[in-house]
């Protein structure tokens, strides 16, 4: 996985993810033309490896769909995640579409409507998510009215999370589960309506954390928020959904986690729990990654189509941006902006130059990389945007200004395959 | 158009475009499900109308059709509109595909690729907007293939811009048009080289402006400073494209431009430049518009699909979000994020009550308003976010988490019909 061309991420980029060979992505450039996302299924499935290698047997790892759910990704991952964390009725389709027993997924989300609680009981989806006392009640009516029963964890929103989790989704007054001192009335409900089987508890403290020991803190915080409500219920959880937010590095100075560390770690906690704790012994514990699993994992290839140097600014104008890869921006959710690792491919050994990446569209808003020290790019050049395989092609406004969406390439056995061809902006009017 | 019923925008909200029935809206809903986005071209036509009266027959209005490229809409502006402003061959093939003559479209963009322009010019598209001298030369060198003369004018990124255009697309070093200063060799350029032909000049220096005498100042500068060009290389242009960037009320405390007197102004200022300035006495003054020809006409309305009253705040969690409506969360460029105007349909009278709207999807970004004083909102409501017609379905992660897309339903002569089905997310796989 080195030449003399292969490419070097811009200044100190962090270095996660495969080293792709500038000649590869050249060759497919080529080949399927640009702008393209390529996804590394043997580096990603390797790494879930890894991670799920030194976890006891009780543990699963549900692959969070909504990162990314190109069909031919998840077809490569059936088999070597426990399932799919699913967040609508429509993934839910998706995932059987591409080979997932509704079984094996868990399906949460703060909105689900009465139809989709319905299609995801007819179709027989593995689990239940429960956020809120309100659905709580209608799940119960839907059940009742199919003449089942749901399986069902309640999510709850912790009181506290750590700091190092960037994106909050728990400790605060959110959309997001049933807050932890709110749960008393809704677990007794779930308890008493017999078309409710309650499973387990659901805790997703947050996304995009970098510190092992948090992640480790979070999963023995929510594991002793189990215990104390499984105590005070009389509960054996058969489920504890521990979530997810292992995070991944996007920039500079950014230290990808080490699963070589954080894996056995994270076994050693989950077994020592199991043993210590009565009321765990016959529990599944799972964790739902999604940007961890795919995300260092892909890539976003476009080319220089033009280069415009004014006002003491370099521009390098690409065929992709925002429309593609919204993310990079630094509008989605992002406090500060800053850039993604980047490597120009076809001239690595340029001396680096500070340049603006942007793309076609006619908004101030489609700039990639702001003020980045590149090797100078030249019209043809070939730019590719490292960590993009999560929250890109899944989250852009792909039909903006009516460009064609990208090609979506899967390497899987040293092989390149289409994943999802490209489409034109007709094919949605 | 008034009814005891008649939904209120909340709080203080801009009282702009229509003023929809809940009534309507409510049927609409029964009829087509949630969530969806109606457009009224009855008020839009009505509006673009008052604009095009007062000005002079050399005036001609383009609809920038990234704001909104619904098929419908656009064939319901087809005749009403001088033509069409594009940014990329997609849209040049869908405004074809809706009937347009691709005589009446001019092209901009800063990062067009040699195969947009060949294809741009075998279709005929009246005038290119080049945006920098590489794109000079590329398109120069495409014509010569082609055997034509490309007609095109030159985009100028003016010196200065005023401070009334919210995101400003000149005035600074940006990838949009050729510096004001930087534009004598480009021009010679065009002039020289026999397979352009320089149909004139082009300014568009930012959107989103709220001041009438912001835009009429900005308007004469572009005539003084294309003028003053014109007078140097002894020009006499046939176009001038004077840009857009006519605003519409968002938040409370906005007010809505006056046509009434803009429109007037707009068209004195003109007939007096074209009187005073021999070099303009053929020219044709394209102005170019799409948020205020459609924006305000636009409505989104999802159904409350549960609320959840946590930690002391109440959260209204609707049937869509920003995987439809993404500029109402406040992170599609906006500097402060502030609610958009809002109705409860289903309980205008209600007393008001703080709450959060929220959509179904698994991240916190997906909020779209926040501590809203509305008339508290019950599951089963329906929720009405208006001036929505722009930058909203064309710019969302519509495939975001799964979900289907929103129907959007477009309102002619009084009759709503089908502008775009609802599409499943398995459309797009």
């Amino acid at each position: 996985m080195t030449s003399d061309h292969e490419p070097q991420a811009a200044s100190s980029a962090p270095s996660s993810g495969p080293a792709w060979e500038g000649s590869q992505l050249t060759a497919l450039a080529a080949r399927h033309g640009t702008p393209f996302f390529l996804y590394d299924l043997d580096a990603a499935l390797a790494q879930l490896a890894r991670l799920v290698a030194p976890l006891p047997a009780t543990a699963s790892v549900l692959y969070a769909m909504k990162a990314n759910a190109n069909a031919r990704v998840l077809e490569l991952l059936r088999g070597r995640v426990g399932g799919l964390d699913v967040s609508s009725i429509g993934e839910v389709r998706l995932a059987c579409a591409a080979g997932y027993a509704p079984a094996t997924m868990s399906f949460a989300g703060p909105g689900k409507s009465d139809e989709e609680l319905r299609e995801a009981l007819q179709l027989g989806v593995g689990l239940i998510s429960v956020e809120s006392p309100g659905e709580l009640r209608r799940l119960g009516a839907v059940a009742r009215q199919l003449g089942r029963r749901a399986a069902i964890t309640l999510r709850i929103n912790p009181a506290h999370i750590p700091n190092a989790f960037m994106m909050k989704m728990g400790g605060q007054a959110s959309q997001f589960g049933i807050a932890e001192e709110e749960l008393e009335q809704p677990l007794r409900a779930a308890l008493a309506d017999p078309a409710l089987e309650l499973h387990g508890l659901h805790v997703y403290a947050g996304t995009q954390c970098l510190d092992a020991a948090a992640i480790l803190d979070n999963v023995r915080a929510t594991l002793t928020l189990v215990a104390r409500l499984a105590g005070e219920h009389e509960l054996a959880p058969r489920v504890v959904n521990l979530g997810g937010g292992f995070g991944i590095p996007y920039f500079a100075g950014q230290q990808a986690l080490e699963v070589e560390t954080l894996a056995p770690q994270l076994g050693e906690l989950l077994t020592q729990a199991q043993a210590a704790e009565p009321r765990f012994a016959a529990t599944r514990f799972v964790l739902e990654l999604g940007r961890y699993l795919i995300g260092p994992y892909g890539v976003y290839v476009a080319r220089v189509v033009e280069v415009k140097v004014t006002r003491g600014k370099r521009f390098a104008i690409l065929d992709g941006g925002m429309n593609h890869c919204f993310a990079a921006t630094g509008n989605f959710g992002q406090l500060v902006k800053k850039n993604y690792a980047v490597s120009n491919l076809t001239h690595p050994d340029a001396a680096p130059e500070r340049q603006e990446l942007v793309g076609p569209l006619c908004t101030p808003l489609d700039s990639l990389a702001r003020a980045i020290d590149l090797p100078r790019a030249e019209p043809g050049d070939l730019v590719a945007f490292h960590a993009c395989g999560a929250y890109t092609f899944s989250a852009s406004p792909l039909l903006f200004l009516g460009h064609d969406t990208p090609v979506e390439l899967v390497q899987h056995g040293g092989e390149v395959s289409v994943g999802r061809r490209r489409l034109a902006a007709t094919h949605f009017a």
